[in-house]
């Protein structure tokens, strides 16, 4: 298995209230192979994808019941501090709860979280240490 | 907010164990930004992190209880049907619980679920009709 992540997908519960957050809201831009129920966002790698929480679980062919912390987080790497606290204000203006508002962290940068309609977390974070590619990737030693 | 996904982190119970998988079973490199409790494996884009999850919980503000389907999954997007066979095979010697063996799927491709030793599922997938770029990355319409 080599050292690659090709899609990250969440099963959303309210698919068109994702599309509104996601693809309205912040303004990403679907691929043209998503489909009526499936929504495919390049990340610039990475694929990240919105599809309905029951159907995902029947793929994966699981109970599709779940709650509580998922035990997963996405995070953002903002170009500094700045950019932090407008993305918050962005998502929150788009109705986002902000579950930990931006502050300096232990680890020297400066981060904070939002909850994505389904919950999911979103850690917006500044790191002063890592250094990114002319494709906004992070590049880690 | 750009459209961009900088680090997705596993919340692990054991984070030996999930390194045990990860870094010795599959051979991954992680990055040498990595530390004791943290560990950041690039994926040429995105990176993927394992942090234990009690703490991850705790950056977040969060309670870290959850149980059941944690509503997200990650696909590994093989290059023919030849390597879904041979990344199960390979999980499965390390432990991992195959959740859906290989198949052939009702959108056209080739694809199989298997559960990390925290339960979060991968998916293993053959897409005849995705592209990828010279870093493996999909590239799509």
């Amino acid at each position: 298995m080599r050292q690659k992540l090709s899609v990250i997908t969440l099963g959303v519960k309210d698919f068109n209230r994702s599309l509104e957050f996601y693809q309205k809201g912040l303004g990403w831009k679907p691929s043209s192979a998503s489909g009526e129920e499936i929504a495919f966002f390049p990340m610039g790698g990475v694929v990240f994808a919105l599809y309905p929480r029951e159907k995902l679980a029947e793929d994966a062919t699981v109970d599709p019941r779940g709650s509580g912390f998922s035990g997963m987080t996405l995070a953002y790497n903002a170009k500094n501090q700045a950019e932090v606290d407008e993305v918050l204000r962005t998502v929150q203006a788009l109705g986002a709860k902000i579950v930990k508002p931006a502050q300096k962290v232990f680890w020297g940068g400066y981060s904070g979280y939002f909850a994505d309609p389904d919950g999911y977390l979103w850690e917006v974070a500044w790191n002063p240490d890592w250094a990114f590619d002319e494709h906004d990737n992070p590049v880690l030693p």
